[in-house]
């Protein structure tokens, strides 16, 4: 099986443990033996379980590399969109990637899935069967219909022709009102899941007609003039001969914090303590210090260190407005090298510890408007600092002054307290170069 | 008038605004024009406004000591326990200071005041009346008693033997039952809140049969092996002639976070955001981070570096058990010279952010068993490190290896990031030298 598993979005939402960095899918909330995994984790895994020969490609935009490989590793592939765009740019670029990069021939067919619905092992063995049936030729698309267990008004609907498992698709219906919802459902419509299955052929094709552009590089080239449109608004709604596959277990939409915290299977995550009179209450903390929560009811807490929630969980769906209002300064980052978190600022000064992973390096770099004092605080590992190497362990001292190239290499984990000082910090203030002379 | 402000207590009930270190009076939540005062400084302002030549002196254990020099300045009298002990030694102590070390006559009223409840200007003019009445001679003991405004149940109660302003004490009762501190109320009984006036003769003279002692400095020395017992206990309740003034202002008892909420001027201290369903809500954030809450009511939110409690505000007096199960590492310092704030900790090493405000200087010292570097962040000033004086401003580093002495004065306020390594950390690992050769 090829899978697309787009990994979009950003994450006003599910503030303030997702943020413009950081995505919901990355948030570690479902707890595995020893840890917690997040969504993405969580979805890659259970796709390697079901089918362990699937081709996975990550389809997403640069922001979330790091991540990614700080989660899933290196060993895994990454179509990357040069600027995010919409679903069709992103789905498109990675279907050339496969055809072009990884020489996937374009016959085979391709399932694209959303990283984000909170679904069981029958949902990937349904993955299968939809990538069989596309395999059949009976439509140019197959989707994936759920099966709805109310009538929301928040989901797109597909209203099939028939009501077998799979039927040709009558209409499509875009989020409707609760009595509409009720009247789709009698007719056996079922909710837009953003699962399709196609032959690659078909995309490239649909494409070379809709964009003028000849091969991958040309696509990468011209990503950013390409028109910002969704998968379902150039594709699905032009195209006549449509297949849809009814789908009926466990599919949830982790959208926010009231049907995420429904998806937990445990009530605290970190250091936390409640109170017997505590009902139908989640706690994420992600603070190195205690919460104490007493007497709430239906309340989520969520604490990281971009801030803090404290929610009636129905009130939480109406989140956004109250997030745009709140300096969205990233105060801890995930790194494919580790990760840093900000620990003081001040107005011309920052403090940091950045956490690198054994045998990981950040790249070799320089500022311009700021000199940084390291101080290994935990493991070994060496710098190169404008050229020359030297090992460092704990409580040894770096000094470098603007303009100084420099590096660090973990031999084991290392920490390093990272002071920065200069009138003007900011995180684009960074040149890279390469190492070796 | 002289005063003895009482100011005792540790703080689990106002987690995690108040801890080992830092008693309730200590935390800044009454808005003043510019900023907030807590509970000792609105006190002390008060009593110094409705007497400007009344005599304080501030009787309080060591471990506060330097959270007084912060919030009220250098240019107030505290008698210091050299051990926390009950109200009676600490009490005695203070009057013996009175009258030995500053030479305040022993024919002079003294009135013992408790630094917690929360009043206004009228309660300082009933101490003076308070004082006045004492200096009449009626009783040996005279006490303010509070009108009660419901029977409480926590409360001790003062039964008088008439009606009138000023009366004899028939009998004490202690924290009765509702039904009997309904009778209490009908009988015209009062509230004991731990105001007593006397001659400081009285108490020395009750002191010299009550304990082996000889004067100010052999009290001291002795102190640790006094019996540990209440004002309450050894005096007042074995004193025939006792009077008691009635006092119906405003007075409340701020001990649990129910009352002090109900005493705060304003919903939010600190950085916050609530949205239009909140009802009753209180927040006093002192952590850097914004706290958003949405849907919340009666609760109290208070997030300091020592912890975060989100709680039912009823439900908040239960807090004490919860409280006992937390780590209390103290995070964050108020010192005589500025503070600290823990920013980060590892096995072997701690990193701290230290503010010296302008002209003050830490004491001379070093650490057996680690090392320690300084980054100035902010300001300037000069160290002394093992005898030798640098000046020091922004970026500068300073490693001081174990056993190397060191200080540092500020002229401007200084900011310093201070890393700690070694095996084994601890604050009493600490050892203070006079400075000069």
């Amino acid at each position: 099986m090829n899978i697309i598993l787009l990994s979009g979005g950003s994450g006003k939402r599910l503030w303030p443990l997702s943020n413009d960095i950081r995505s919901k899918q990355f948030i570690k909330i479902f707890p595995t033996e020893n840890d917690y995994e997040s969504m993405i984790q969580r979805m890659y895994r259970q796709i390697k379980k079901v089918d362990k020969d699937a081709k996975i490609i990550i389809a997403t935009a640069k922001t979330q590399v790091s991540a990614i490989h700080n989660q899933i590793g290196y060993d895994v592939e990454i179509s990357v969109e040069p600027f995010r765009k919409d679903t069709f740019p992103a789905i498109l670029l990675a279907a050339s990637y496969m055809h072009e990069v990884q020489k996937i021939s374009a016959d085979e067919i391709v399932v694209v899935v959303p990283v984000d619905p909170y679904v069981e092992e029958d949902y990937f063995k349904a993955l299968g069967k939809l990538s069989k049936q596309a395999e059949k030729g009976e439509a140019n698309l197959t989707l994936m219909g759920i099966r709805p267990t109310y009538p929301s008004e928040k989901y797109g609907y597909i209203i099939p022709k028939s009501l077998t498992d799979i039927s040709l698709v009558e209409a499509f219906k875009e989020k409707p009102e609760k009595t509409d919802a009720c009247a789709f459902i009698q007719r056996g419509g079922l909710w837009n899941a953003g699962v399709f299955a196609f032959r690659i052929k078909y995309i490239l094709d649909r494409a070379k007609v809709l964009l003028d552009y000849t091969d991958y590089d040309d696509l990468l080239q011209r990503y950013d003039s390409l028109e910002n449109i969704s998968f379902d608004y150039a594709i699905v709604e032009r195209e006549p001969l449509i297949q849809v596959m009814r789908f009926a277990g466990k599919w949830k939409d982790l959208g926010t914090w009231n049907t995420l915290t429904d998806a937990m299977e445990t009530h605290i995550i970190g250091d936390a303590i409640t109170d017997r009179d505590c009902e139908n209450l989640h706690i994420i903390n992600e603070l190195s210090i205690p919460i104490l929560a007493m007497g709430l009811h239906d309340v989520i807490i969520s604490a990281s260190p971009n801030g803090i929630l404290v929610s009636d969980k129905e009130q939480s769906s109406y989140i956004k407005p109250y997030v745009d209002e709140i300096s969205q300064e990233i105060m801890i980052a995930e790194k494919s090298w580790g990760g840093y978190q900000v620990l003081n600022i001040e107005k011309e000064s920052l403090t940091i510890r950045v956490d690198l992973k054994a045998g990981c390096r950040m790249s070799y770099h320089n500022h311009q408007n700021r000199d940084e004092v390291w101080i290994v605080i935990a493991g070994s590992g060496k710098t190169i600092v404008d050229g020359a190497e030297k090992p460092v362990k704990m409580g040894d001292v770096i000094t470098m002054q603007a303009g100084c190239k420099h590096t660090v290499i973990a031999d084991t984990g290392l920490k390093i307290i990272e002071v920065q000082i200069g009138k003007e910090i900011f995180v684009q203030d960074k040149m890279k170069f390469e190492l070796g002379n």
